[in-house]
């Protein structure tokens, strides 16, 4: 089983770490790093750069594909585009975290589906055709998209349910000390202070 | 504020990751990434490279420093024990996620202290003269230690809450959409089957 997770300027870390960390301990799993050519790639921050192992040419038959976010997620990148229509044709699952589903809408491959994405990016994913949700997993078919960063979490561990039954997935819980105890309870925007949320959607404009 | 994230052979990503997205935006901070020699460093997994943009030698005296943990962590690595004693003499915050509490303890810097680690590990820490405890996020002094990887989100969003204020600390997690939802409740081993627990704890000896 073959889990390609995707690369790419300015990606969100977590994003992509949250799925790993949750997904590589499946039964026969190999994970693979892609971006457009193999080597480091730089993340949102600028700080920290995470190696592709694989080049998009030499990834053609992934089993999953897991597509961070970003800030600015790579709509406009043909190259990245293209080669996600191409592997979707043969994947048992597609999936995203945050801003990762833009990008897959944006590939036309969540059109008159149900998806999640980052709070912030729900409006904007409708305008690909996607009834959106401000759920925290959303699966709809093959399609399993998770909300901002941290959802990736949640997302791989519900997928490794699925894929290889509770158990399984109960123990990487567990060997990840899966137990969250935010200090805060602000995560989403139904809960944070209404004065931090209303912050963030101006600066978004 | 310079914060030095240590990467070691073997280290477990999530660890690295969860404080570095919680900590990453803090006012003024500038993030290196540290290891014995700058380069693509192999994580437990072996599928994935973090980048250490500086050699121990290049970072001598971080603000804040984070030890992440490890299946495998580098109790025995004398230049890491030796940097870590040099540095501490002039951080404000000695940091560690999972076992990277032991490396601290390898290195002295903890004994006598509270402290917290991986589940699996707490019984191992007290050999180093600590006081463990079963928490999620302890602090003793500028010593803050998490327990097991993804604890490391919760440690890095109360520190930011003590460095920059709550108001800091609630808008990355409302950006980092951290409002857990774990499909199961098996993520200590308070929670978990008591047979995962057992079989896990087998494993160890």
């Amino acid at each position: 089983m073959q889990i390609a997770i995707l690369l790419y300027d300015k990606f969100t870390v977590l994003d992509a770490i949250g799925p790993f960390q949750t997904l590589s301990s499946l039964p026969g799993a190999e994970v693979v790093f892609v971006a457009e050519q193999a080597g480091p790639v730089l993340d949102d921050t600028r700080a920290l750069s995470l190696v592709a192992t694989k080049s998009l040419a030499e990834v053609s038959s992934p089993d999953i594909v897991v597509v961070p976010g970003s800030p600015e997620p790579a709509l406009g990148n043909e190259a990245i585009l293209d080669w996600l229509r191409a592997v979707d044709a043969t994947t048992t699952w597609t999936t995203s975290v945050c801003t990762g589903s833009l990008i897959l809408a944006a590939a036309g491959l969540l059109k008159g589906r149900r998806a999640t994405s980052h709070w912030l990016a729900l409006e904007q994913i409708k305008q690909f055709g996607v009834e959106s949700t401000g759920q925290r997993v959303v699966f709809d078919g093959k399609y399993v998209t998770g909300a901002g960063v941290s959802a990736g979490i949640d997302m791989g561990l519900t997928l490794a349910g699925k894929i290889a039954g509770d158990e399984h997935a109960q123990t990487v819980q567990l060997m990840i000390e899966y137990d969250p105890q935010p200090p805060y309870d602000a995560g989403s925007p139904d809960k944070a202070p209404a004065a931090l949320v209303e912050k963030f959607r101006a600066q978004q404009v």
